[in-house]
């Protein structure tokens, strides 16, 4: 029998090498991507904001400042936003492993409620989550995620859930995960054109 | 003649140490700290988007990991975005030195754009400038500001612009700086109350 070589192991399950389905880019890159391309057709303005880092030891150099010590801190906030149709966009977007459930230990609980406080003052607010066994890509509106914060038993929400109340999103090409097109199809009523 | 020592020049220049007027606290914190406020009595959810950091490298330690060398970017957008009575708002604060205008080298260009491209969107957006010398702080609608981004030749904003067309600030105690307050007066017409 032939072992697998622990190296080859090691290589193939880091984080770049895994490819699930035909796919080679990770759910975050394609969201960036989306973004710009939203951004050069001018359809909306939504970037990722930058990780958060407490910074704790820096050298000054003659070609500028480089950070020697720094540390990840947690967002307080979700990792997109923006403005589309004249709306305020928030999202957080999540991959998992599992191919039956979302664990909520991916998202932290203050980002849930960042995500609700910021729909009750208007703002459009979803999750983006990726199952990346089963390669299935699914928007879920926060309004759908209140159900998941008050009963704190809930642990995970389930495929099954995605797929009755989320909307399905396809791969393309440009913009690789066409996202404002389930926001329209969920808050197209409530949608007016940017002025122009 | 005396001459100063050059370690004591460094440490008086030092950021943390200017105290002008009466105030021991600088832009950012008052406006962060007026944030906050504003998040506690749920009037507005406006956060600072962290720092651009490249990373280059990154220590894995027993308890998380540790960055050992990163640079910081220059910011693709504004530094303040957040949701206001249903409204995207997006702006950028800045103190200067000069008492007599704001040099347009303390903020970037694609800064001004994207202020200017949100506000296309349908965003409210602004600066908020701080003259040190004088202690006075003000608050500039972004359509004040196409004048400056379409002449090149314009490289600073003299302070009689903002008194003409800029809202003066008053300090406070919470908030520290009611730049909400110069919204509801700027946009009042605009704006609708968040959905309860």
């Amino acid at each position: 029998m032939n072992y697998p070589d622990r190296r080859k192991l090691v290589h193939t399950t880091s984080k770049a090498s895994i490819v699930y389905g035909n796919r080679g880019m990770n759910l975050e890159s394609e969201i960036n991507l989306s973004n710009t391309f939203y951004r050069e057709i001018d359809k909306a303005i939504i970037y990722k904001k930058p990780t958060p880092i407490k910074i704790s030891k820096v050298d000054y150099k003659q070609n500028g400042q480089v950070i020697r010590e720094g540390f990840f801190e947690k967002p307080s906030t979700t990792d997109y936003n923006g403005i589309y149709k004249g709306h305020y966009i928030d999202f957080e977007a999540k991959e998992t492993k599992s191919s039956t459930s979302f664990p909520l230990a991916n998202i932290h609980e203050h980002q849930i409620k960042h995500l609700l406080d910021v729909q009750r003052h208007g703002g459009i607010c979803f999750l983006i989550v990726r199952f990346l066994i089963i390669n299935k890509t699914f928007l879920l509106p926060s309004y759908k995620l209140e159900v998941f914060l008050e009963e704190e038993s809930r642990k995970s929400i389930p495929l099954s859930y995605f797929l009755e109340h989320g909307i399905l999103l396809k791969d393309g090409y440009n913009p690789r995960i066409d996202y404002l097109k389930a926001v329209d199809e969920i808050y197209g009523g409530v949608l007016y054109e940017k002025q122009t």
